[in-house]
């Protein structure tokens, strides 16, 4: 876990209902808390928990609003609590929550999929990005029937023991396929899938390079078309990892700008505006393969999610929403370039606008990024000190005004604190 | 696939709609439909897509109603749109649906899981039975960094690849420390514990023997007990896989009436009523274990399925459900023989009558089990061929008075097809 240095300590606002949740928690979840939304990632000051959400904003269990730019990890992408998803999750609700076999609404819902992306002839649903992630690795192989998938260093493609980036309880076997590359790195690419060999089934690549705490990378036309060509070749599955950033960059895959095709590509995240949905989509030449796997779960066919995501696509448009996004990350981006350069402070912002990293110059131990991250909380900003935010459509000119305040606070105190 | 004989075919309602759907279906997802909902696992004449789920009640796109013994699979337990689950629901939707960390309902439902579960000292949540009995494995192997796990033959954890019922696309890395036990067979499991010697991580159980298409069986007192001790003097992890079972047995547990307790337990399906959610509990042998693991989804900290499962725990109560479920599947079981004895139609039901399973005698082919299944689908009342089904808090005599009308029906077809 991530020490915060003690001079936050003393800043941080007091969260009393958040201590007093924190310590029942030790008591009743190993730790308090597991995963990617555990706040001892976090500097302190960070609230675990929260009461309230709503368009843009949220409210910790303490009553403190923030202006959110963490959008739940991605999930949120029209706003809390929109209410043209509410409307068609509710009028799907009233009708069938679940039953014992799926509703309409998974063939509309793969007919949009189908429609909204490109690459995609077919379409699967499930629960978790690890459950499309797997899924399509899962195709790869059965595609062909080889074994040799080849990953980028560092990338995460969920937490399953194949690619839980924290090795307790995974045993060396079940890595025992994975050939590892470096991202946008062309050399390293074709030396993995050389090692393949014969057995190359497949090339799992992320939308962009957003491995957290190091900057973060738009993938080179040259390494997107020497994935393609190296699968082509091969036979094998490229494989588009676009969980954490599908329908943020484009709505038909992030890799449509570059002129690149996936074979299968997993969704999750932003898909159903918060309700839990993943999918796989993938061409005619990996649709038999996709016939001959056997992956489901119990949830997998309820229509809620699916109605959610089906009124999520269509509000999400033909780019419109992706347009609007890019540009209030920029204007917030340009915002805090603006403030940075005022005061000296040397940062790199690193990414899409719409899915933006802050890393601080001469900050190996990200006391500058927690110091800046924690005193926009303060000024109620909800950032990440080293993980890539989200904006969504929802997200106006207001909410970056009041953003770029809460940085213009935060870089002067980072200026005051590492002169 | 399994295919109906053609004297079925021709006595099945037609189901225009439905058909109309599974053909839009074909083009958009890989052989129309994917999973344990397949219909295409069911004989001809049930229905894929369903529109409406009340109560003890489903109705398919075609309009037809069914009482309904499947449950959608498990998940509901209480009734389909339980008003006290859903008012439950709805609250926490109508604060927060998804942010960026879990609200009090987190502490909450933990606390009342530990509360409710004798074994548990601590709990995660997840969204699939597939998460849940995968961490387990993951917790067990991370306490003491032993990687053997002895798991029953032909029974069902999920649908991951080190587990999934069919092959392809898996490799052979994927089971490599898996040694396989005969339920039940205190000698078999004694074998895989041996073979295992040092490397033991953990023994996984069914909560019974639920494999399909195959007679039912209740644990022996002999074989919990040899599971216990076995993992006691290896120090390993007694990993009950409560999935299916879970609060129709047992509150606390499917194995409480044994009165052996696991140290790891994968729960799903019924915990939310319907609405998506996955739990592990464990004993504080492995808190440490769980801490270590790195496990997570985009969903799994969404509040409104946790709200959900706590009104459902708090509803399904001390044991009142569990033996409203089990007069129930009782009585239905006992007007089942008494129907099947006058005929003189050889039939077997076996496993707890809350999740009964019916075969019939000199059946190889199930083609008594789908005439008998697919007679009852035309007279209202929904079964399953060869898969265990599912009673509910909310079916009444009335919905078994039905039952029985239809099974009486669908025996007598037996009875004059196989005389």
């Amino acid at each position: 876990m991530h020490n915060p240095p003690d001079t936050l300590r003393n800043d941080a606002r007091p969260l009393p209902r958040d201590t007093a949740l924190r310590d029942r928690a030790r008591k009743v979840i190993p730790g308090g808390m597991w995963g990617h939304m555990d706040a001892r990632r976090l500097p302190h000051g960070y609230p675990q928990f929260f009461a309230g959400a709503k368009g843009t904003r949220l409210r910790d269990v303490d009553g403190n609003e923030y202006v959110d730019f963490m959008c739940s990890y991605g999930p949120m992408i029209l706003g809390y609590g929109d209410p043209d998803v509410e409307a068609a999750a509710d009028a799907q609700r009233a009708r069938m929550g679940i039953a014992n076999g799926p509703g309409e609404i998974l063939v509309e819902l793969a007919e949009l999929m189908v429609d909204t992306v490109p690459a995609a002839d077919w379409a699967l649903f499930a629960k978790n990005g690890t459950d499309a992630t797997t899924a399509c690795v899962t195709i790869a192989r059965a595609h062909g029937g080889r074994r040799k998938v080849l990953v980028a260093r560092g990338a995460y493609h969920g937490s399953a023991p194949w690619c839980t980036p924290w090795p307790a309880g995974t045993t060396a076997e079940d890595r025992a396929h994975l050939i590892y590359y470096t991202y946008n790195d062309v050399a390293s690419l074709k030396a993995a899938a050389e090692a393949a060999g014969e057995d190359l089934a497949g090339i799992l690549v992320s939308a962009f390079r957003h491995d957290g705490r190091v900057d973060q990378e738009m993938p080179t036309r040259e390494f997107a078309g020497a994935a393609r060509a190296l699968a082509d070749s091969h036979d094998a599955a490229l494989i588009l990892d676009d969980v954490r950033a599908g329908f943020r960059l484009h709505p038909g895959g992030s890799w449509e700008p570059l002129g690149v095709r996936p074979d299968l590509a997993a969704w999750s995240k932003a898909l159903g505006n918060g309700y839990p949905i993943a999918a796989v989509t993938g061409n005619d030449r990996m649709r038999d393969a996709a016939r001959q796997i056997f992956v489901t779960g119990s949830f997998w066919c309820g229509p809620v999610p699916m109605a959610a995501a089906a009124a999520t696509l269509a509000k999400l448009g033909d780019g419109d929403a992706v347009a609007h996004m890019a540009r209030m990350g920029t204007l917030l981006r340009e915002g805090i370039q603006a403030q940075a350069d005022a005061l000296g402070v040397g940062l790199r912002q690193t990414g899409p606008a719409q899915l933006p990293l802050m890393l601080f110059d001469d900050d190996p131990k990200l006391e500058r990024g927690d110091l800046f991250a924690v005193t926009a909380l303060r000024h109620g900003v909800y950032l990440h000190p080293w993980h890539n935010m989200f904006l969504s459509a929802a997200h106006t000119e207001d909410d970056i005004e009041i953003a770029l305040k809460a940085t213009g606070k935060a870089l002067e105190a980072v200026a005051r604190a590492f002169p």
